[in-house]
């Protein structure tokens, strides 16, 4: 049984506490939180202990009537993996205390690429994992990108890959971030830090990638431009697309013209929050000309990485292949 | 003096009549209109004689306390030229009318191409409406996208334009169409109708689009990715556009992020509507890689078309050379 802890339990810490929790062979050990909001509520009434990072944290909780069973030394000292879940740069602030408690850990794209040995995405570099002491999952955006890069890489060989990215501006409940009447460039200058990000996972590949802020909450849609080395025919691609776990082919004639329908599809699918953990190709968008081939990819920005998290837990442990912890990880989220 | 008439008061009918009654050689005859609303009530504030289609319409504008000059038959007995500026594809429905009464006239790009003999940029293909029965103006997006293409390939050799565009979804006024928070595929399939649109100004470019809807209503933002014969320097690139007509470059450092600060700065310059008649390049996103270049250009929906709408008069008319013509409309709407 792999011992894991989360520290951070915000948009990415909520969804991979629940996930772990459906692995036959992790235990949750506990969060970290700092405010005894709705979302520490939530997390109570799902059983999960808390805790704190330090002890005025621990009197906060205790004063609006928390339980709360330590703070993160004390959580560090249970487990075996800690699964740092804390906004985008502040991960790097924790990584030797969590080294120092003998624990590994698992970061998320947020940090720079040096805050692990290496950065994972399950289908793509596993093995470069196993064992290691730290490993960072890429953002959403990267591991999106890389499943489907990496899924005509190796069937047909990656020549160039031109990606557009339209980035929701925020997350659901960020409001205090605001929605503007505006396409914002995110960065002015090309490449955007995509490209560098998708090489930590897939180094050999040629990739620019421009980035606009649209103002959405819900999903980044990709329209990716590639070129390939083989010229296979569009069912060629498809079928390589098709036979590609977590990447999901959706048909406008069933009803999705975009990411307000695959939005809407999660909800349906019953999975917790609406989630949809796999990469979402349009499929009528696949188009080959000559040895080219355009077509769209929708990310949910707030879900993707979950799997990617628990296959990282794995690795890290070295208890089970790839293979094996893909499959684990897709049965007990749904993913067919 | 060319007598000129505007069927249809919309978002581009109001500006081209604006315009044509800053050209010198010019006369607006009249518009026609078919609501009594409030833009009728500053059409005749600023004594612009109103039409109707028929009679019921002239009814109607007396009830309502219009004078009303006559039906647009009356018109078209009066003009040279008739601008056609009624909704996409409805245009068509008076072609035979105009040509009926000896009147040449002026599409735009809502209709499909083989409404007039000739699509026009004026910087492009002036020649080729010179003399002509009929034009028709190309949609903003296709006239942005052409003015810039246009300039690389004659400065460069364009071997291959790639472009991704993030259309507002309404313009400002269309309520009742609503934004929404999704990101909607425009179409689903690739390309979208913009490639072969180009195509109908400059035949000879390779070009695929892909058309994206975004919640926003000031501006489409393009994101283009072009492959070139040469390999110039991005310095040469900057040269290219900037000695460009009608394509403006746009600096980060002065504060230009994305379509908010363009259309910011289009309410700044005094002109009507703060509208942005020119291409609108971010300069600092213009990217060279090998023999590839990509960048950023902005479209004011519903400005970018008034120039080429009076050069599209001039041309018809063939009483101007395109270099004339472009400088003369220039000057009169402060293009610099």
């Amino acid at each position: 049984m792999i011992r894991v802890g989360i520290n951070g339990y915000g948009t990415i810490g909520r969804r991979v506490a629940e996930a772990v929790m459906k692995q036959n062979d992790m235990k949750l050990v506990g969060v970290v939180k700092n405010t005894p909001d709705y979302k520490a509520r939530l997390a109570v009434a799902k059983n999960i202990p808390l805790y704190c990072v330090d002890d005025s944290g621990v009197s906060k909780f205790r004063k609006a009537g928390f339980d709360v069973s330590g703070v993160l030394d004390d959580l560090l000292k249970e487990v075996d993996v800690i699964v740092d879940c804390t906004p985008g740069d502040v991960g790097k602030t924790y990584r030797e205390r969590y080294f120092g408690a003998g624990v590994r850990a698992v970061f998320q794209g947020g940090e720079e690429a040096d805050v692990a040995e290496t950065s994972f995405v399950a289908q793509c570099n596993y093995e470069r994992a196993v064992g290691r002491r730290s490993v960072r999952v890429v953002s959403c955006n990267t591991t999106g990108l890389c499943r489907v890069l990496n899924a005509f890489d190796t069937a047909f060989g990656l020549e160039r890959a031109r990606v557009v990215i339209a980035r929701r501006a925020v997350d659901p409940e960020e409001t205090s971030k605001g929605l503007i009447d505006a396409v914002v460039l995110d960065p002015v200058e090309i490449p955007s830090h995509h490209a560098e990000d998708v090489n930590t996972v897939l180094p050999h590949i040629d990739i620019v990638t421009m980035a606009l802020k649209v103002p959405t909450t819900h999903m980044h849609l990709h329209s990716l431009i590639l070129s390939l080395r083989q010229k296979p025919t569009r069912e060629d691609m498809l079928k390589a697309l098709s036979e590609t776990t977590r990447v999901k082919l959706f048909w406008r004639s069933e009803g999705f013209k975009g990411t307000a329908n695959l939005y809407e599809y999660g909800r349906e699918l019953g999975r917790p929050r609406g989630d949809i953990y796999e990469a979402c190709v349009i499929g009528d968008s696949v188009t080959v000309k000559d040895n080219e081939v355009f077509l769209y990819l929708g990310v949910h920005q707030e879900a993707i990485v979950v799997p990617e998290n628990i296959d990282a837990i794995r690795a890290l442990m070295g208890e089970a292949s790839a293979e094996q912890s893909i499959k684990a990880t897709n049965q007990s989220l749904g993913i067919v």
